[in-house]
């Protein structure tokens, strides 16, 4: 780490609504030139999950769901749209929690979170909801390849989405897709300043990357990228899906 | 949200060791001007517990504990000293979980963590290991009416540790004391630009606040202060306690 280290963290504005048909790389490049901002190497560009759904046509049409009995008793007893449940379940491989109007499950990627990842905010059109992107790491590692194809820079990719999580009240970013940097680093066989081993201490910096990018993002503003400049992060693989905690080794649990 | 949003995170450097007698306010003012940064109004700065519990004298000495057969037995299986057992269980209110040489356990503030946040890194006497600090809400209440009434700025500051979670593999920092800044932004009720109600959005900014922290202290350097600059938080009180779910209302248990 450098003698005075400094992060800044800039949230790309005025991208306009993204659809299947945007060239999302080309106006990310674009906002950031309209913000003087020229993309480096070693950058990191933190997106929602939303424009990444958007843009990989990740949306489902309530008119076109038929609710199972299932997904219409759960809907009566929390208020909620038997259509939309019944999409949740679709892409859920596991129920941890269906209480209360709220469910929490496991998606199909192994994200614990609730209601699947589906969510109906910021979606234009008022029929839809915007699920998940398929496969984040595959999302991240695809744009990482087109900005390094189209503006000559190497930057790390991670793609956010915003979830609750036990013990403590509130929301934050955490990464699910990733690529271009070791989302988690180790300092295990590590000694701090007085020589003493730093036990089990690793850290999920791209989880905290993705929060921080939440700060600038906020929820009601058309912010849907981060740019995090000054981060030294390790450039030695590693993918989103490392960040989820097998459940054998899940000591919360 | 302003149109170009950016949010600068800053290492404080070159502090001393910190113990009891140490001016700490003073310190970090001092380190402030060092590095061209003067305070200011709206910033946010974000404390490791670890030299607030210096600060408090919050050390214990192994030599003067004495295990219970409960420490002793746990220590044996988990190969760890039974006396830093000992401490873990006397800063504990519930065990959530003791096994295969981890014990995480609700604290007497009610923060769920491994070892109830007692530490031996970063501790210089290798008979010592550090507790957290016995209320980080009034600690972090006292820095911040010190640092007004010394430097004639309004800051936020918050107190962090480094927790792990449910679900997900790593540590992230989070904020256990908040002091002058609400911890939780609250969308609910707001909409989205297409006018959709944000439903369930309460986002747990100090954590955001104390994650992107991490990022420029990480655990080798002394870097145990951050200062974040450019965002806008809202100064209607509020506490770290506030991010503590109570347990009758956290759904993922």
């Amino acid at each position: 780490m450098s003698e005075n280290p400094e992060i800044r963290v800039i949230g790309l504005t005025g991208l306009p609504e993204i659809t299947r048909d945007s060239d999302l790389v080309g106006l990310i490049l674009e906002a950031a030139r309209r913000q003087d901002l020229r993309l480096s190497n070693g950058d990191v560009l933190v997106f929602t999950h939303k424009i990444i759904s958007k843009a990989e046509g990740r949306l489902v049409r309530l008119s076109e769901i038929t609710p199972s009995p299932l997904a219409r008793a759960f809907a009566r007893d929390g208020n909620r749209d038997p259509r939309s449940v019944e999409i949740v379940l679709g892409e859920a491989r596991r129920i941890v929690k269906m209480d209360r109007g709220i469910l929490i499950t496991e998606t199909h990627h192994g994200l614990v979170c609730a209601h699947a990842g589906v969510d109906a905010s910021n979606v234009p059109d008022p029929d839809a909801v915007a699920l998940l992107p398929a496969d984040p790491d595959r999302s991240a590692a695809d744009l990482r390849a087109s900005i390094r194809e189209r503006a000559d820079v190497d930057v790390a990719v991670i793609i956010s989405d915003t979830f609750g999580r036990p013990w403590r009240e509130g929301l934050t970013n955490v990464a699910i897709g990733v690529d271009g940097m070791a989302p988690l680093l180790d300092y295990r066989g590590q000694h701090d300043p007085q020589g003493r081993a730093l036990l089990a201490t690793v850290i999920a910096v791209a989880d905290e990357l993705a929060g921080a990018a939440e700060l600038v993002m906020g929820k009601l503003d058309r912010v849907p990228v981060a740019l995090i400049r000054g981060y030294s992060y390790r450039s030695d693989g590693g993918k989103g899906a490392d960040l989820i905690r097998q459940a054998d080794k899940d000591l919360f649990r």
